[in-house]
Formats: structure tokens, sequence, C-alpha cells
């Protein structure tokens, strides 16, 4: 909380600049609240020092929604999203980085407002980056492990102290990534202010935009490469950067989830730019459209250029199936994951194996390893939770009585942390007509996306909150 | 094959009756090319006398193609369904008991042919039957043991001859039930050769009519409520009747399935009734639509008495999620079955569970009895498969550039074996439109549905076919 307020100092220092009086009365509010909130909770003490694996998941899931809460907070006062329930809808869509909108029109915002929205993403996607050690991608302690053998020095032994080391290198490596890339979009000629917004929608794979038009308002090829390949780069699991760090090229490149995920890639760009072709007469245009759609909604970014609702089918539902994939685990992308998505396929694969040779045990290989059965397990789980959650969603969403494939892409885009899905929520169209129900029911599917389901589902089960 | 030819001589003595000269020669062409392959099959000698998993999966693949490949020769040879794609469509369409048609006016068809073509149904529901036995619904051996543990006798022994018995047992509730049906309807007064479709479309719960309305056609309450609650009785799990022969009524009456599926059952009509309570004006026209249409489709039968497709999202939607729950395991309905679903569900929560307290491992009971691992994970992965061949599919059928709605309800609608989904395939709709390659894929759809997936699935895994 008190981390929150001194961010929102940040925003204020905009509202400064740009002279915005209501929105800097607005922020100095919140930090104000936010830091007497963050003050009381430290007074109260404790009962108990230990936390076990059901606080954690508690704290975690019960933090990102007071996080969201008193984010709101400046959006609320200032008047320029008066309905609580729609500034909740908007914080949550940043801090989870999905950047889904109920705004009809951005232009109207304050700037420094346009920006707090913004700038959760970016504290969003460093919040995922450290919760993907702690709460692990596959379920099982895989990644966390990873990142503990490979880490040289004597320190790794102490995990909280080991943990601080690998979260502050993690940061690094998003920081100077995030401003290289704010490099050279001002190097194309890109005002400084946008550019902090596109950076910050970039680099936690969220997708707010401070125009209407997203990245097409700029239509310049420069800034789409450039925003394009940061997405994919952004979409990489983090411990691969790690490992060049650590000047362990082979290792890093030689991961079958990289290979997968460009593979998804270049496949995509490739059939939806054949596709898309007599749309946009040449093969230029259109590998560059296609390029832009893909690494968008792969990474789970959600910025646009073409309204690619008005693509043919082959291509939206090809782009559908992409949301559903994600990005790779350990990044700050949504999704079910590269690495889950390889793991069904495999897990399916024995199950078709164990089939022909009735006594076969078999066994599933990953990254060079077998994997345990509890993986797996964890793996298929979550995707039962998963498909229920959505199935859920879609029901109670449908009481809008808005068209199925707007209910549908609304919520694999919300739950998968995108943004834009298909039909009235499109690149073009906004989350605003949604009643207030369908608007917390989305919320929910954001955080339990981005959260990896579990910790938020928790919070509503009953025995959670028993002792014992 | 034999066997085939004889049932086809059935529809030839129909086409006899109804004086169809052309019908008449296409089954007559049909059940001697049909008898000869059979004969010629009997006398090739198998190398091995031994029937492993393998050996057993693919035959029944096989002869599940085989079957409907030449019971689609009467429709080509007679030139009522020219194309042979279409022809193949139609057909594994009836053996699956799917339902789903490429026929744009039904009433255009010869009586016989029309005969043939629901009675494929009534065939179908019965190998469903018998496989359901041998292959069984949860993946594990549950289904078999409790057959096996029930049945008295000195038999309980012998598998084989126990088999033929069980399998015996099982025909003789299905001929019964359709028996009793054919008698309810022929009282209501519908002539007799209506009668014997629409007890082959209800036992198969496959939903083949000879009017283009379906069952609308009619617009009597009497015939939509016999129909409609015998789906539902041919969607319950056939060992239930079975102990219920046994006079074990409280066993029988005791299955947490048939409570779950009676539960969405009620659910769903009542919502649903509510939901288009206004398009009907009165509550009772209300129930009697809504209770047809979940009937029908979560049964997967799809007969049709509206077109639910006009109605309220929430309607849709619902219907929808029914389409993938499908009736209970060991009946002739598809879908997931609800025994899988209440698995998953279970498991879900087991996997919550153990969150909380970590070190506890935690089972999941069904039917009062704890369930192995391996049928929990067989489970999970049955849904594992099915979600990627639905996807595949999807994108497959979306080549032919029709709306993303049709698409996605067109595959759910043939892999649940339902028959209708929604937009251009909805209950007004039909599949003619698609393209061969979508036609073929949907085929696919269908008997990978219909045989629990794997062993269709097999069939194009490569080392299915290597020695050893």
């Amino acid at each position: 909380m008190l981390i929150e307020a001194g961010l929102l100092l940040i925003p204020l220092v905009v509202g400064l600049i740009f002279h915005e009086q209501a929105s800097v009365r607005a922020f100095l509010i919140t930090v104000c609240v936010t830091a007497a909130a963050g003050g009381l909770l430290l007074l109260v003490k404790p009962a108990a020092n230990t936390i076990y694996a059901r606080e954690g998941f508690v704290i975690t899931g019960l933090s990102w929604i007071m996080l969201s809460l008193f984010g709101s907070l400046p959006f609320i006062i200032s008047g320029q999203i008066p309905n609580p329930v729609d500034a909740f809808f908007e914080t949550v869509s940043g801090f989870t980085t999905t950047g889904a909108s109920i705004l009809t029109d951005i232009e109207a915002l304050d700037k420094s407002m346009l920006f707090w929205r913004s700038f959760t993403h970016w504290i969003g996607g460093m919040g995922i980056l450290v919760f993907g050690m702690i709460i692990v991608p596959l379920g099982g302690k895989r990644s966390m492990h990873l990142l503990r053998a490979e880490s040289p020095g004597p320190s790794s032994g102490k995990l909280v102290p080991h943990m601080r080391d690998t979260a502050g290198i993690l940061y690094g490596i998003y920081i100077t990534m995030s401003a290289l890339m704010l490099v050279l979009l001002l190097a194309g000629g890109m005002p400084l202010y946008d550019c902090f917004i596109n950076v910050f929608g970039t680099a936690g794979t969220g997708g707010f935009s401070n125009h209407g038009a997203s990245i097409g308002f700029y239509d310049s090829e420069y800034f789409e490469v450039v925003i394009g390949v940061f997405m994919l780069l952004f979409g990489v699991n983090f411990n691969l950067y790690f490992l060049m760090l650590l000047k362990r090229f082979r290792t890093a490149l030689s991961s079958e989830e990289l290979h997968w995920y460009f593979g998804f890639v270049a496949f995509a760009v490739i059939t939806i730019a054949a596709n898309i072709n007599s749309l946009y007469g040449s093969v230029h245009q259109a590998v560059r459209h296609s390029f832009f759609a893909v690494s968008s909604i792969i990474t789970t970014t959600g910025f646009g250029t073409m309204d690619f609702d008005t693509w043919p089918q082959y291509s939206r539902t090809l782009l559908v199936f992409l949301m559903f994939v994600g990005a790779c685990a350990g990044s700050t992308g949504g999704g079910l994951k590269v690495s889950r998505v390889i793991l069904l396929q495999r897990t399916v694969k024995r199950g078709m194996r164990r089939m022909i040779h009735s006594r076969s045990v078999g066994s599933v290989r990953f990254e060079g390893r077998m994997m345990e059965e509890d993986t797996i397990n964890a793996c298929l789980n979550y995707l039962a939770v998963y498909c229920m959650i959505s199935v859920a969603s879609v029901i109670l969403v449908s009481l809008n009585n808005f068209p199925l494939e707007t209910n549908v892409t609304g919520v694999i885009a919300c739950i998968n942390n995108i943004g834009p899905g298909l039909g009235m929520v499109g690149p073009a169209g906004n989350y605003a007509s949604f009643s207030m129900l369908s608007k917390l029911v989305l919320s929910f599917d954001m955080l339990a996306g981005r959260l990896e389901l579990f910790p938020v589902l928790l919070l509503f089960y009953p025995s959670t909150w028993k002792r014992g």
C-alpha cells in the first residue's frame, strides 16, 4: 500500500506538468488515503508470524484486489470515471495487464489519468514477474528451482535474500528493456508522453493506449515493428534473459518453449497474411498487419492497428486460438501459456501410447527433463478449472443478451488478459455497454487469469476461511 | 458386415411397401455388395488369434467407418444423395446418432431412404450400448465391473458368455422401451411410418426426422411430452435399468449421476422458461418449449420444435453448455457425459483442498466409492484431447469463411453427437453449404465423439500401425 502511494506520486507529477488541477487533487487524496490505510495495516499485529501456503494464496489474491480498489480512487474522485464499478474494472484491467476498457472516448480523459491508467500495466507486469517466481507457472516448483539452480554464489542456500536478488535481477532486465524501447520510439519521433504510454502497455503486455485508434493512430510502420518486436520479447520467459546474462546462451536458445512460441508466431503470421492478402493489396502490407496482430494477441497485449474483427473467419478463428495459447510462462503475458500447451499435447500423446502398449507407463519430457506426475496433473487440473470458470462466466455474461460471439470472446479476452475480443468487444469496440454484474464477472476473470486461477478461486471457497 | 446386409433388408421391405423401385434396386445392390465384402473378410485368415487393446481399438474405429461407407451406398446408388462425401456424412451422422444433416429438403427423399437414414440411429444406439460396456465411459474398467458384480448366477466367472448375456439384457431393455414408445405414439394418432422414424431418432438419441420442421411438424403437445420424456429416459445410464430389473431400486435411484442429470435438466428448464416467457405469452407454453429443447439437447438427440436459435442469449448459451455436458455414461447419448462433469468438478475441488492444506493428499469420491487416480487422470486426459480436437476442427472449418458462431457450434454439435447447433447450423438450418473438407472434418468429429475419442484418434497415429 505504501509502495502504491509512492507510485501514485508519479502521475501526480505528470498532472502538475500538464496543469490538470482536478486530477492532481484526486491523486493527492488517493495518496493520502492509501498511505493511511497502509500505515494502519502496519499497526495491526499479526497473530502468528508463519505464512502457510493457504495464507500465501489469500494474501496474493486479496492484495491484488486491494491494489485495484485503491488504484481506482483517482478515476472516481476526479469524476473522470464516475461509476465505481467501471473504475474498478478499468483498474483491474490495468493491474492485470489485460487492457480491456470501458472508455468510449479515451482522448477525453486528462493526460495524468491516462498516464496512471497505463502505469498500472507497468506495475502489474513487475508484479507478475515476481508472482511467477513464487506461485509457479506449471504448478510445480520448477521455475523457482530453475532459478535457484542456475544462480551463482553462496546465497543459493538462503531462500529469502536469494529471492530478493532474483527479483532485483528480473526488475533490472524489465527496466532495461523498457528503457531501450523508449529510446527506440523516441528516435522514431514519437512524443515523450506517448512513448511512456506505449512502453507501459508493451512491457506489461497490457495494451492500454492514449488514442482511440490505439497504435493505428500513428500509421507508422517503424513504430509497429518496434512495438511488435518488443511485445514478442516481453512475452518470452524472463528466465531465458537471466540465463543469457549468465552467458549461458546455448541453454537459453535451446528452450523448447521458445521454439514453440516462435513456431506459433511464424505459422500464424504466414497463414493469416495469406488469408488477408486480398484485403490489403500487397504481400508487404498483409504481412505487416498480420505480424502486428499476431504479436499483439499471442503476447496477450491487445494493441491494435487494424480492426481484425473485420478479417476473414480463418484469421479471426486463429487469433482466438492464439488468445488461448498466450505467451511463455515466466513472462508478463497471460493465457494458458505455451509451456502448458506443450505439456498438454505431450500428455495426450502419452495417453495414446499407453492405449497401444497397455502395460507401458510412459513419461512426459519437457525442456530435457522428465516431468513429475504432480506437474502434469496440476496442468490438467488447471485446464479443468479454466474451462469451468469460462463456462460459468459466459453463462452469466449472456444475461446481457448480447451476441454469443461477443460474450464468449469477451470472457476469453479477459481470462487470458488480452483486452479486445471480437464483435462488440473487438478492437474497435469496448466493454462500456456490459451490465454491472458482467463487469464484476469479467473483473473476476481478469484477476483469476492473471493469478493462475487458484488464488482468486480460493477466496470464494468457504473452507479457506476456516481455522486450522 | 453380414449383419448390416441383413439389416438392410428391412428398408428394402419398406421400399417394396411404398413401391419405390429405384430405392429397392439400390438397397438390393448394397445388400449384395455388403454381403460379398463380409463374406470375403470371413475368408481372410487372421495371422494371430489374440486381440490386444490396440487391435481392439483399431477394429472398433475401422468397423464404424466401414459400416458408414457401406451404409451410404443406398443413397449414392439411388441418386438421392449423389455426392459420396455428403452421403458418407449423412450415414456417419446416422450411425453415430448425431443427427446432423446435409439435406435441404428432407421430404423430397423416398420413404424407404428416410427409413434407412433413421434406422441407422437405432442400430448406432445398440452399438453404443455394447461399446460402452467394453471401452468404458470413465476410462477405467468401472462399468464392466459394475455389471459383472451385479449380475447373478454362475456365469459371472466367464467373461465372454457373460458379456453376451449382458448385451442381451441391454438390448432387451432397449427394444422394450422402443416398443413402449411406439405404442404410446400410435395411441396418440401418429402414422405408423412416422412412429418408427421418431422412435429410431429418440432411442438412438439421434434426431433425424422425416419432416423439415422435425417434431414441430405435428404441433402436438402430447407427442412432445412423450418424445421429450423418452429422450430423457434413453439418456439415463442403462445400468440403472439393469439394476431395476434386479429389483435393486434403492441402488439405482441413489445414483449420483442420475441426480445431477435431472438437476441439470430441472435448472435449465426453469431458467430457460423464465428467459423465453415473454416470447410465448404463457408460462405453460414457455415450459413446454423449454422442456422439449432442454431434453433434446442434453440427451444430444437434436429433435426440434421451436427454433431455439432465435431465443435470447441466456437460453442459447445455456443450451450450448448443455451440449457439452451431454447425457449419462452408459446411455445412447453423447457429449462429455454427466459423470465426467461431476468427476472434473470434484477433482478441481480436491485441487483447491490440496492448495489449502498443502500436505493433504485427498481423494475423489463418486457413487459412493473412491476413484482411482488412473480414472481421474483418464478423465482429465479426455478433456485435454477433447479441447484439442475441437480447436483443430474449428480452425479447419473456419476456412469456409462462415460466421464464427456457426463454425464453433457446428463442431460442438458434431463432436457431442447432437446435430443442430446455432446460426447457419441451427434447428432451422443444415450442413449442406459446408465444403467437402469441412464435411470430412465434421464426420471425423462425430466418430471421435461417439467412440470416446481415442479409438478414432489412434487410427491417425502413426505408431498404431507399427508391428510390436
